[in-house]
């Protein structure tokens, strides 16, 4: 038998360094090859070790520079080769991302996988703006869909399901399809007033955010030419963002004496 | 003005002290003051700085040794007595846990408020277990729902929207009303044979996993004797935990030379 590489499917979070897990940052840190993805922020790639080789696989919308076969191939070659192999994802490799169907490919070929969750984009958005995902009285629960679809396909949602006052609806890689999700909510009488707080590239140093609310956000998000990674917070929730700018004031306050 | 002291509201995560973010840990290491919930790991808790003033606030089911108007007091004199205090809860503080509505108090007094997220007990026992909470042609999105309720308080879920083939539902803290749970979704078409994850203390030592389906999952729990922090991951992702066994065989094997 040749000596056994592995893999470390990671998740890098959503941006800022400092949401790493412990975890996390010790399988980076193990590594002797380093497969990242394009939104994995680049002060995280940075924490690879040195000497450890760099291998980028990144994907941007409607751009496809490594496809989905070719990086299961190059993981499985490294880690045959014997190498611990860090593969680094944005987010939570086990939600959105194909993190698990990397790791079904390898492990059907006898590849060891270990996994450091990461915090997701919803997570991120919440802890950066203040908005709680689930809240007493406002929200029950939390859901999260993606609005991305590969192109051609329709954007399939049960908008009926999702349509839902008390459960909090957070939509990852909508910016693009955001105007027929909110047709699709209210057609389902989810109400027009229902805010909604974008966020783009939370927890990083370009972060923006965008109040607005059902009926608007889709020219708002055009107006503000809000690009991707955008995540959507939508749900009586975003009523508690109000709160934060009275805490930025007070931080002032106290920054200024 | 007094010398104003702030709040960390810190997110432990599901229980392994490695799956801490760097941001928790450095604000938990910051604390002169750690209020902590009874489902934080010990070993997260002794991480706190030497010195610090340790006030233990745990809730159990059906006790209640401090009423939460009695924690948001307690945050809020320990903060105006100007020391920098950390709210220690399981999980991340925006995902069910009340972490906003302490928040919501204190900043409605003039405390700042920080926040750190944690990977919430999903992920944790997503990583655990392997398997994912989304994954192409099983789950397009996921939802998490407490399965508590106060006491007296009907379990009021929207079984309806709930019971969707393809998404996966994670129910917290719900081992008391498991039976009542899988009904509601049978009752709306959820096939009987979908299949169920239990996972107790996920990422602790005390972990403890039951693999069932959707209409035998409440007799199993109770044969087993699974008892609260118990997470169910309900969806086809759950097929994908057979293969976990794969990788245990060939660690195994890799143990043993």
């Amino acid at each position: 038998m040749t000596p056994a590489g592995h893999v470390h499917l990671i998740g890098a979070g959503p941006g800022d360094p400092d949401l790493l897990t412990l975890r996390a940052l010790r399988l980076l840190q193990e590594a002797q090859v380093v497969v990242y993805d394009r939104l994995v922020d680049p002060r995280i790639v940075a924490m690879a070790p040195e000497g450890a080789r760099m291998i980028p696989v990144g994907k941007s919308p409607k751009c496809h520079p490594v496809p989905q076969d070719r990086i299961n191939r190059i993981l499985l070659d490294e880690a045959r080769a014997g190498h611990v192999v860090a593969r680094l994802k944005g987010g939570d490799p086990m939600i959105f991302g194909r993190g698990s169907e990397e790791a079904a490919f390898l492990m059907a070929h006898g590849v060891r996988v270990d996994y450091a969750p990461g915090i997701t984009a919803a997570q991120g958005a919440s802890s950066a703006t203040g908005v709680p995902l689930t809240h007493r009285g406002l929200a029950t629960g939390v859901q999260y869909v993606t609005g991305h679809r590969q192109a051609g396909q329709v954007l399939d949602l049960d908008w009926k399901r999702l349509a839902d006052p008390d459960t909090t609806l957070v939509v990852y890689m909508g910016v693009a399809n955001i105007g027929q999700i909110a047709i699709g909510l209210m057609t389902e009488n989810l109400p027009a007033t229902t805010p909604v707080l974008a966020i783009s590239r939370a927890t990083t140093p370009g972060e923006r955010r965008l109040l607005s609310r059902l009926d608007r956000i889709a020219a708002d998000a055009r107006a503000e030419a809000l690009e991707a990674p955008t995540l959507f917070i939508i749900g009586k929730v975003v009523s508690l963002y109000a709160q934060q700018p009275v805490t930025d004031l007070l931080e002032q306050a106290v920054a200024h004496g």
